[in-house]
């Protein structure tokens, strides 16, 4: 882009605004209290609802209190300048008139890398969603683009296009500048020389300085005033009093009073009366009459009427075209309309050859060779009545005979006999003729369309459809002949769509031979394997050009999801100042990985200064280089601004920073969490018989659990909470066990993670995880339904999972655990009912029983070795012992005498006799036998260990049965025999639930 | 204008950004709190602070509470939209930019009569002002056009220029439309398609729904965060905080919650936080190095060097080029002017005759007939040393008469000798000699436009003048001969400027003679009588043509006004709907008066549905009546939409609204206040002997006290208090007497204001103030200093003013009115302490006596009468007997004799001593005379009576000061005599203070 077209930030703003009400939209203004992005102004978020049409462009200034940063980080502001457009309805071609507005922004469209990279769009406050992408530039997010599908709880139809321009960031990449202060905004002026003094004053108010517990007042007050005008039917100002909620819950949270109960509490509050907002929205214009009139749907395609004649077997080509698939239904997709077509063949007589489909994040092809021209006629036969009662007994044709050969077209002499079951009928013999090939396919694979579903789904201008992205068009051939097929509004045509940047992005396809390869000419690579492969190739070479390699099994999952991003790959090195190689690895990668799918490149010492992104189609190579690379840096300046402020203050210091986080407001702060976090830690690493150095190490890393939750980074990237508490640690003088057990303490962070290998980690972590519990089940806040707000079930699932894979703390019980970390949350005044205790140890049990059932093992088996459960590992060893066993003849044996016993012995019989009473030779011989394993069995703690030394009882059981009759009158005598039952069922109760065999 | 070329809403607001933008303005976004104008958004208000240059252009959406009308009234909203622009420095055209915005949005600005009507605009909440004008589009007022002086309280250097659209006026205007509902906002969509529901529901919200506390607190809470945030100097958040105050306080207002004294308070508080946000935002801007650079100022003419040469006697035409002046400016300029040039001549030796100035809003003329070309050469004698010191006795001079020659560059012998006060001196004899006209004129021209003054004078790009309204250009001929005035910027040429719709509005001028025939010929009457008679001779015509008259002696002063609207009068005559006519006639006029300066036109039986209208110069005279019809029309609908309003509320009704209007928070609301006016009128109508007639109409009027302050018409035209209770009250039967009462009541409104004429009226006037000031002075809210918030000096001079004129209320003293009133404030709980009556009481007597003062009575005579003033009316007959008899010599001698007395007797001697113990004739008949005085003088009520009856006291006080040693060494003696001497001037002390004489 030469300089003299660069456009100012006003030039875009303007350029924008020209651009879309030529397209028809109206120019809004921003809203005139704060919001934190043109979403939430009335101009979309009640316009969306309802009937009416509605075309706006409009820019807004928005808010966003957490990302103050005094003006000294290069790419956050607490303003930024969202250009906002809602195409209601969709016009069907969104994305071209999207892609239209950046040209007429001044970007080269053909020689940068434009991408629509999935982004599910959700805002629990506004009760809204939809779905949509991100678009990238080069690399970097510029806008947001998302179909809404539902606003304030309500399902909105029509659907309404949304897409937001971040401009700041559209415009310093246009300008290629680094800091958003160096901005040309207008001639001669800068962003800085205009916003900054505000960017620093507003940072502070939003992070330091406004007062909490003044903006929680605001808050209250608006949320009161909200509801009360609801109740007055004002849906206007009662939004305007959400949004106010809104911003100063924002405040709240920059500044770091917001809990995790008060802000589950606030986002109930404000989803509920966005949701009345919207409702009464809706009610409202309808009671107005619509004033901007109601949007027709969209019309559906013509009957398909006129089908061709084809003559030869030919191949099927039938190309779905769509707006950009995420990458995981780019990856199931080509198999589930393969599977689908082909089920769907099978219903019919049309002969045809093999099955194959593609899918890019543009298109699923699916081609069938040798489809036969039709299906062959079919003879069928048509059951009528009995023989017997279909001709008298003079052969003449009774009354039924009549009206089933009537009913068929035939005369009562064309019917035929056959046995059925044994039964003479009268039958009808019938041939269906084959209908076309043409006329099979069109409504087959119409239905193959209508019946497209992803993992999530939504609707957009095609009122019939439904799927994960738009549907925009058909390709169907056959051999040579265009296929009609017609669903909702779409028909099919023999036009593809290439690359949007191509000089001619829409062509013509003459056969259904050789698509894949006339795709190939056109820059498309439609085999994902293909795709994938190029990308290894190109990568591993790029790799080797900086002595590099790229660990491509470490990163499979990233290449399957890079392969689905493009259509055509086109790996590009990037690199990056080394001076961000001080940053933990882990910080650099996760950057590269999750947030921009850049492949991570490594030396023999560690990581590279470099990465390989994949760029898709051709573009300008070296501008997409530039552009990723600075989008990289922007990001790594981030993160490196966090680690130096991180830096600067002690791990004690920043545990300090925990008492301003509210934990939950009965439980006190997260300082006093992580106070009885470290007590319980000591507490547990008692019982299980830590090493002198371990207590050390549970102890100091105790004093400094979560101390990382304040630091800038973890604020900022929670996901990495543990982690840096390791390197800020290590940074700062702690052994290297104290670290590692501050990165354990959070592992597992969920099924499947990690789990901490050292024993004072896992210590720390179960310590973690029974605070957790206990103090919330102490207050009642235990998960209910689908809602689980501090992640109790995780939480109990990771004591589980430590529990059964960490030896050193199989001598933890879920009880001790439990009542450890009660003690604590009763030292700081909530109290943990004895019924509490149980209902929080069951909730636990139950995740293990889940885990179990969830690892395949068998129901009876897991309800068996359930009671072992408060010690997990040991349940596991049973079960496993058991599944060893099942089917075995001697364990058969003695479960079946252990069955017997039980059957026979009354609930609550005491495991204890008079043995003098007993006389029969077979109950003295089992009383004896009873005692000697008896004796045998104490110290046995196994299921193994039981079951060898049980064995003996299984034939002295059986003769008791055999010649004893338990139920004796003298009621002596009974009582004695079956206590020496119930001892036997004693015995073998501490090692299973002997019932659920 | 044709239909195709009308702009909707929307393609004006891109037409205004894209016009501006094109003249260097940034475009900014509207704030994102709530706003009530533009000026309030930071882009303006914080950014006219201190030296950097700022030109920007935005929409502000402003929300303007208590303008909400449900969106019924065709012409207020609760928001409206702004276009603001701010010149920053003022560029040296900014109407010229203006006009040409007009153009940009469609408006032929040669048809339509566009004006720049005086409008000085000033915010006490914002500590700011500025002199300017409201521009007129046909009589409609569609922008604001100010150059700012100030903010927060600071000076503006360099001054900007601020104009502000109001853009639904001007669409309206320009779409035909008479509902804002029914502009078109963008191609098919109307204003209240998009906006009618929010303008309903916001309404509602404002004026019945807001939650009153709520709103206070949200009030209280940001002022308070605002002074914290100005504590940690940072004034951009506390700028936020202030906003949001204003916008609470206008939603208090809205909703009628805010009393007289909330008003004060809030004002001061929201006054003191924007100054100091000011103050904090210029030092801060200085910190930072004022980013955006510093504004140079306007560089100075070059000093004129090469001055014509001038030979003959010629005419001087001097013009004074001005963007408009004020109509009161425009009546003194021209004498003014003409004045100071006569000065400044007569301070020269230029010859010249006649001198004539004349003054329309865009000039100042002045014309000196028979300039002469130059001064005369003139002699001057300059003084030396005496001649005995000059000369020594050989006659050679001395070194002084040397020194002194040499000085004056002539040889000593050419020294002469003059006697000066009987000294001979020696003399230098030096000729001066005369000067040009254009290097004597040059000098004293520049002079005249620099010292020009007006009341209100402003500053604009012109580093050192300030006048009225900016001086744009100077045009200057002596004769034929271009003459060189040479001030700040400034330097005069040969064209004047005329019409600014003119084919060519700058105009070459040939020569000074000429000039107003020639300023004729360009359509511009630059004589006000002239221009006066053709208004006259115009509106007589138009008004006989419906039938109709103007009143021209009554309104003398909107004519005059008129006149120096206009360079070029151009009477319209005009019509209103008849059903207006409904509406009382006070309404009616004061809107054609006040707003819109029509001249009212009158039939035989009162007002006609006519006026007259005075446009400025040629324009399509159908648009203009039809804009100025339409702009009455929409004023009536706004004052008839009240009218209805109120007349479905009886009064009584109306009264009861007054509970919520709170008066003072500890004095109740209104209605309190009028419960306590009405008491206090009928125990005043008491003292007064009112007719059992008055009686009734004092209660019953007291029982409506005040009534149509909760009525919509006086809640929009506060002027109509009063007026409004008359009318209302007639309408729903009340007796006229009661309706006059309570009209009356309120008067008189100011100094010189009518005063009651019915005692009832009278008695409930009194009764108003007196418990005003009683209230006040209970709860210690004395003015101070300029502050007097609730007018209590008007309540007392109105108190004095009704006592004095008012015979039938004269038995009501200051006292006893205080009295009454202060225990109806006790009866609600406040107590007025003896010494706030004291002061309360001495606070009225300061307002008579300067009521005396202003009337030129003489200072001692004021003085004397003052302990008379508890009762006004005899203080007055006082001070009128003592004007009368001060120059009278038996007068003279009795204050002789009574000064004498008192200068003997010591304070606090009492008056009564035992007469037998007087023993000297003098004494005795002086005994006898003042015994005799004493018993004629009890009843005596007037100083006449007290005159001639004490009179004979004169002679024998006299002998007894003669004859009498008053200090006798006996004590009796002496204290007999001095208690005779103390009876006397007891007796005196009763009509006058003649210590003052």
């Amino acid at each position: 882009m030469t300089e003299s077209s660069t456009p100012t930030m006003q030039d875009a703003l303007l350029a924008l605004q020209r651009y879309w009400t030529e397209r028809g939209c109206m120019i809004m203004q921003p809203f005139n209290t704060e919001v934190g992005a043109g979403t939430a102004n009335p101009a979309t978020m009640l316009r969306v609802l309802g009937p009416e049409p509605w075309h706006v462009g409009y820019v807004e200034p928005s808010v966003r209190p957490d990302d103050a940063r005094y003006g000294e980080n290069p790419n956050r502001l607490q303003t930024h300048t969202q250009f906002q457009v809602i195409l209601k309805p969709d016009p069907g071609n969104p994305q071209e008139l999207y892609l239209g507005s950046l040209e007429a922004l001044g970007v080269d469209t053909e020689a940068h890398d434009i991408r629509f990279v999935e982004d599910n769009w959700a805002s629990p406050a506004l009760g809204a969603w939809g779905l949509g992408w991100e678009v990238w530039l080069d690399g970097l997010e510029i806008s947001q683009f998302t179909y809404f599908q539902q606003a304030g709880g309500l399902v909105l139809d029509p659907v309404s296009v949304e897409i937001t321009y971040g401009i700041e960031r559209i415009i310093m990449a246009l300008q290629g500048v680094e800091h958003f202060k160096d901005i040309q905004y207008s001639d001669g002026v800068s962003y800085g020389e205009i916003f900054g003094q505000s960017e620093y004053e507003m940072s502070r108010y939003y992070l330091d300085d406004a007062d909490i517990e003044a903006t929680h007042r605001m808050f209250d007050t608006s949320a009161a005033e909200a509801g009360r005008l609801l109740d007055l039917r004002l849906p206007s100002p009662a939004y305007v009093h959400v949004l106010k909620c809104s911003h100063m819950f924002n405040v709240l949270d920059a500044r770091g009073a917001i809990s995790t109960t008060e802000r589950a509490k606030a986002f109930g509050q404000m989803r509920g009366l966005t949701r009345r907002v919207a409702q009464l929205w809706a009610e409202r214009r309808e009671e107005l009459g619509h004033p901007l009139g109601v949007v027709e749907a969209t019309a559906p395609a013509d009957d398909v009427v006129d089908f061709p004649t084809v003559s030869e077997p030919a191949t099927l080509l039938f190309e779905i075209g769509l707006e950009e698939l995420p990458h995981a239904d780019v990856s199931t997709m080509a198999d589930s309309v393969r599977d689908s077509l082909e089920s769907k063949l099978s219903g019919t007589r049309l002969a045809h050859g093999e099955i194959n489909a593609h899918a890019t994040p543009r298109r699923i092809i699916v081609q069938v060779a040798n489809v036969a021209p039709a299906e062959p006629d079919a003879e069928r036969t048509v059951r009528g009545p009995k023989a017997a009662a279909a001709f008298g007994e003079d052969g003449t044709p009774t009354k039924a005979a009549q009206g089933f050969a009537g009913k068929h077209g035939v005369s009562p002499e064309e019917l035929s006999r056959v046995e059925v079951d044994g039964t003479e009928h009268v039958v009808v013999v019938r041939t269906d003729e084959g209908r076309t090939a043409p006329v099979v396919l069109a409504e087959l694979l119409a239905q193959l369309v209508s019946e497209l579903r992803a993992d999530k789904n939504m609707r957009w201008r095609d009122p019939k459809l439904s799927f994960s992205r738009p549907v925009r068009w058909l390709l169907a051939l056959l051999g040579d002949t265009p296929l009609p097929v017609a669903v909702s509004s779409l028909r099919s045509g023999t036009t593809t769509r290439v690359h949007r940047t191509a000089a001619e992005p829409e062509v013509q396809v003459a056969s259904a031979d050789g698509y894949v390869a006339f795709l190939a000419r056109h820059g498309i690579v439609a085999d994902a394997a293909d795709r994938r492969r190029t990308i290894v190739a190109a990568a591993t070479e790029l790799a080797a050009g900086v002595r590099g390699t790229v660990d491509f099994a470490g990163e499979a999952g990233l290449v399957d999801e890079v392969t689905n991003l493009v259509e055509q790959p086109n790996a590009i090195l990037g690199g990056f100042d080394e001076r961000y190689l001080e940053l933990p690895e882990q910080i650099l990668t996760t950057v590269m990985r999750k947030h921009q799918r850049y492949l991570p490149v490594r030396g023999e010492s560690g990581l590279l200064p470099h990465f390989v992104a994949v760029a898709n189609g051709d573009c300008d190579t070296d501008l997409v280089r530039e552009g990723n690379e600075s989008v990289l840096r922007a990001r790594y300046e981030d993160a490196a601004f966090f680690w130096r402020a991180d830096l600067k203050r002690k791990p004690e210091e920043l545990r300090e920073g925990l008492h301003r986080l509210t934990f939950e407001e009965r439980l006190g702060s997260m300082a006093d969490r992580a106070d009885r976090i470290a007590r319980v830690a000591v507490s547990l690493g008692a019982t299980t018989g830590l090493s002198g150095e371990d207590q050390k190490t549970v102890a100091r890393a105790g004093e400094l659990a979560k101390f990382d939750l304040a630091s800038q980074m973890v604020v900022e990237l929670s996901g990495l909470a543990g982690t840096m508490a390791r390197e800020y640690a290590l940074r700062s003088g702690e052994t290297p066990a104290v670290a590692t057990a501050l990165v354990e303490m959070e592992q597992p962070r969920g099924a499947g993670d990690t789990l901490p290998e050292s024993t004072p980690g896992a210590v720390l972590a179960l310590a973690d995880r029974f605070d957790l519990l206990a103090s919330l089940f102490a207050i009642g806040a235990n998960p209910t339904g689908s809602s689980d707000p501090f992640g109790l079930r995780r939480a109990a699932g990771g004591v589980v999972t430590i529990l059964r894979a960490t030896p050193a703390a199989g001598a933890v019980t879920l009880r001790a655990g439990l009542e450890a970390a009660s003690a604590e949350v009763a030292v700081q005044g909530s109290t943990l009912s004895d019924e509490a205790l149980a209902e929080a140890h069951d909730f636990v049990i139950r995740r293990y029983e889940q885990q179990l059932l969830d690892a395949d093992h068998e129901h009876r088996l897991v309800q068996a070795v359930l009671p072992l459960a408060d010690a997990p590992a040991v349940a596991d060893a049973t079960l496993a012992e058991l599944e060893k066993r099942i089917d075995d003849e001697d364990f058969a044996a003695l479960v079946a005498v252990i069955q017997r016993a039980r059957r026979i012995v009354p609930e609550g019989t005491a495991p204890s006799y008079d043995a003098d009473v007993l006389t029969d030779q077979a109950e003295r011989d089992l009383h004896s036998e009873v005692a000697a394993v008896s004796g045998r069995l104490s110290g046995a703690a196994s299921l193994a260990e039981f079951l060898s030394i049980a064995a003996p009882l299984v034939a002295p059981v059986n003769r008791f049965f055999d010649e004893v009759m338990v139920m004796a009158e003298d009621p002596a005598l009974r009582a004695a025999r079956l206590g020496l039952l119930a001892t036997i069922t004693a015995l073998a109760d501490d090692y299973l639930d002997w019932r659920a065999l």
